[in-house]
């Protein structure tokens, strides 16, 4: 049976201990947002999502979304009921603008409440979360008038969003793009063409969906730089901002897929669909990375609730399954056999999967704060330092967090044994919903590449130089810090490992980029598992400070598990190392047609 | 779209060159075994398996198996005409007795040919498969009457078989089984009970099942030491051997699983069902073992056969698919991108895939070869070493090849992008299928289990010692040799981290055996890939010995292939050996309460 308690004692203790409110609270239109408030809204939204959430998790599964012959979408029993309170309880806005009806939170705040959402129900996550990332993407490059026609019904949440990027024969290689635009004389565009794998495409939770869909205008240039972004209403609005008809689209098919069945993924057929241009003529891509680069993080936060919630459920399963006798003696001596956490492999099989858990939500937390700081600081130094780490985090996070994420699901999904291969005990559909998170926002070797082709080098590799400065200050400082020297020890390895790597395709890769290309996902990996690292160094050091006896326990789990990470998880940074240092020759020398 | 094409050239390389078939044609029984004859069995089989059961994977994929109201289960479309081809091309008997209707051929034929058909289509080739594995029980401890009754029908196909093991609340702890047997008059046994995930349970590709079925009869101790195995047919018998109507017993419920939809676990109710007891009374877990170290091979080689059709799949999407440039400029300049095996991330990928399947096929043929000798030889010490050596490498072959199988299968599936997730490409199939290789005859923190808690010390150390001395001598006679050095110098670490580790589990686990149970995991792996490492080195100094310019490309890529080995996988060995010395502390320092 799927399990699941949002983790907001472990939200609270990283945004009041670990990385302190006022980062957001002094921030300019965050003063409000208080300890207090913001625990407030953390247990009402974890109320939702397990009360609410939780329990059509499973439904989705099953059920999955159904085409009509008529092209419309139905979503899984109860999806409209709990989206309606989903609307109604204002979660939409609730980073979003007050100026557009939202409630002007932080956007880490959103980013909390979307991992609970996610653990609960990631199909049903994927509805508003698309919303919002369409959200942000017309409020960054649209004009006033689209803005105040689209964006309150969004923020409301009366209508959702989508995004329309992938078609048949292109993915990542946008500049293969054919979606066609044809300028009209009111100013529309008329927009044909086929898109594929487009989540939230139709159903029917709202009465209007916003696609957000790229297409080339007629006799724009070839490749990305002749892509331009439209905003097509799938409901064509009146002059008084109503849906008063369809337009010219439909969802030619709902996919079967693997996994997040509650998830309607469309086919998109535009038949000369009326849209209008965001920001400028040919600029959609830069307009579609803005959007890109939040729901980067918000696939890298789903990576982590799926390992959540298979922790979660696969604990409860650990707690009472009795089978087999420890190896030390029986410890349950009285019942036919001990309880499966005796045994030390699923041990080792549950503190993987949390002390992952509670490095990555500090490490998301972390790049959302910066990305708060980034998007609101009136000082200028602080948001270009913060937009460095937003820049350098997102791709990492996306493609750790999700790998990671997804191989935890299949860890929980062995502590259950042949109950997990079984649809029943719902540990299979955490495995499979996982999944998608390393495909979609960009396979996880496109971040990979992102992040050792791009991040890593802009503005010459001011981002990562100060990384290592600070991190190197931090292991400096600690140094003769014997109760810390558990953590500091390998943690240094690991900034070691990370900078050695760095160097190398320094060395290497201007001469030969595919050497970059074939240590690529190694690095992310490194590059990830050193902040996580990191991220327990400086968990564990708030323990160790701890004089409140009413949190000793917290706190000595905190202990446990960072020592457990350092010793089990950061041995890989060293493999990782040697792996990359391995360079592309071996990798290249087979021509393509021996393979 | 599925790709598979058996690896014949592959098998015979194994068989003629790498290992020399003398091994098995100077056995008693397979002097017929000719190279010749080998080939032509090898070139049926893979023609049978990729015409005829191939094209009914993702038929049974999406199809399932049904049961109707009177209990009774189908199978897929065209599932029923293939097993009666199956049977009638005698594949069935291929290493079974003569004398019972068998071919008696080796039983490393059988591992290839069940390999190709698990490749093909894994759902049906565990209908033959668990025939075999039944068929070798009865074969070791059942008494002449009940050989000669089941034997014949189950060589020859007519009939199948099955294993009743797991019940709702025990799978891995047998000692814990509840369905009971009790003695009639006439010698049988009436035997009632629930037992759960029961694979080919019930079907209609045969006209009876034969059941092997773990019970305890009245009386018996408690525990292990009470547990009985009994025949149970589907259909009683008549005098004449004929089915005259139906047992006792019935298929409950179809389960609903996340893969292997073509075959039908089953729950299985018996309710007083005739049975007769095979081998002595109590003994039954015993005779199960001769059943499930069979099975753990062939489960051993499911792995690897996901991981092939996957490979398989994914480089011809890799080969086909254009979706971006290289990193060193364009590879396919006149067409409107490069096909993604130009991506050094995707070759990294591939190579992953393929490396692993060349040696664990390797490792699997070298472990069937040693179950051959260990059978067949009328040399008493050559039976014991190979016996040795079939004991202490089928945990690692289980453990280590499903857990890779199944990794090498997302990594497939990783390729095809978003295509991936969607189930029309076929990919997403071996994902799931090859998640339940990983769990089923024992998972796989079990076969851990059994390798360093059983295996490891049996006899005294004498298997793994005998291995460390003749790796130290492989290594030691080529270390002066300059071309072999880029895979003698890694097989070396390698080793020296295998016995690094052992000898850290001589000096620790007795005092604690925590030790044993949290590094056994990383200990199978490392294990695994010295091993899988040893095989590379092997093909590599065939390769460079090659002077046959016919076969140039076909050692070439042995030696690219090998070279990738080494300096991308091997790497782990050192990462695993360190995660074993980190010991059980931190992995039991919490107490279950605070999980």
């Amino acid at each position: 049976m799927q399990v699941y308690t949002a983790p907001v004692e472990e939200a609270l203790f990283l945004l009041n201990d670990l990385f302190g409110l006022d980062q957001l609270t002094n921030l300019p239109g965050y003063e409000e947002a208080s300890a207090d408030l913001i625990e407030a809204i953390l247990r009402e939204g974890a109320k939702f999502c397990e009360e609410v959430l939780l329990p059509l998790n499973v439904v989705g599964d099953v059920q999955g979304c159904t085409r009509a012959d008529d092209g419309s979408v139905s979503t899984p029993d109860g999806f409209k009921e709990a989206y309606q309170q989903y609307a109604q309880g204002g979660w939409m806005g609730l980073a979003a603008d007050p100026d557009l009806g939202g409630q002007g939170m932080p956007a880490t705040l959103s980013i909390l409440m979307n991992e609970f959402m996610g653990s609960a129900n990631l199909s049903f996550s994927m509805y508003p979360g698309l919303t919002q990332g369409a959200y942000a993407a017309l409020m960054v490059h649209a004009n006033d008038e689209i803005k105040q026609i689209y964006l309150p019904k969004m923020v409301s949440g009366e209508w959702t969003g989508t995004m329309n990027l992938t078609e048949p024969h292109c993915g990542t290689d946008l500049g293969q793009l054919r979606t066609r635009a044809v300028p009209q004389e009111d100013g529309s565009y008329k927009i044909s063409g086929t898109k594929i794998f487009i989540s939230a495409g139709d159903h029917d939770l709202t009465e209007n969906i916003i696609h957000l869909v790229l297409a080339r205008i007629e006799g724009a240039p070839e490749g990305t730089k002749g892509i331009s972004l439209f905003v097509v209403p799938k409901n064509i609005l009146d002059d008084n901002g109503a849906p008063s008809g369809p337009n010219s689209l439909e969802c030619g098919k709902v996919e079967e897929k693997m996994g997040i069945h509650g998830n309607s993924t469309c086919v998109m057929n535009f038949d000369g669909a009326t849209g209008w241009l965001v920001g400028e003529e040919n600029q959609g891509l830069k307009a579609m990375f803005v959007m890109m680069n939040e729901a980067r993080l918000g696939v890298a936060v789903q990576g982590l609730t799926q390992s959540e919630a298979a922790y979660q459920t696969a604990r409860a399963y650990a707690l009472e399954r009795l089978q087999g006798r420890s190896l030390t003696g029986a410890k349950n001596p009285d019942g036919p056999a001990d309880p499966l956490i005796v045994h030390p492999d699923v041990r080792r099989m549950l503190l993987t999967m949390r002390s992952f858990n509670e490095a990555a939500r500090a490490f998301a937390v972390y790049t959302a704060i910066q990305s708060d700081i980034a998007h609101k600081s009136e000082d200028e130094k602080a948001r270009a330092a913060a937009g460095d780490r937003l820049a350098l985090f997102t791709p990492v996070l996306k493609g750790v967090l999700t790998d990671c994420g997804f191989d935890n699901a299949v860890m929980a999904q062995q502590i259950f044994g042949g109950h997990g291969f079984i649809e029943e005990t719902g540990v299979s559909q955490y495995v499979r919903d996982a999944r998608i998170t390393m495909i979609y926002e960009g396979a996880n070797g496109i971040q990979a590449l992102d992040l050792v082709g791009r991040k890593l080098m802009a503005n010459g590799g001011r981002g990562i130089m100060t990384l290592f400065k600070e991190l190197g200050g931090y292991i400096e400082e600690r140094a003769g810090r014997e109760d810390m020297a558990d953590f500091i020890l390998p943690l240094k390895r690991g900034a070691e490992d990370l900078q050695k790597a760095t160097m190398w395709f320094g060395e290497n890769a201007l001469a030969n980029p595919d050497h970059a290309g074939a240590g690529s996902v190694d690095y992310m990996h490194l590059f990830g598992h050193v902040m996580l690292g990191y991220m327990w160094a400086q968990m564990a050091e708030k323990a160790l400070a701890n004089e409140d006896d009413s949190r000793a326990q917290f706190f000595e789990t905190k202990l446990a598990l960072a020592r457990f990470f350092m010793l089990h998880i950061m041995p890989q940074t060293t493999m990782r190392l040697k792996r990359i240092q391995a360079g592309a020759d071996s990798l290249m020398a087979l021509p393509a047609e021996a393979f």
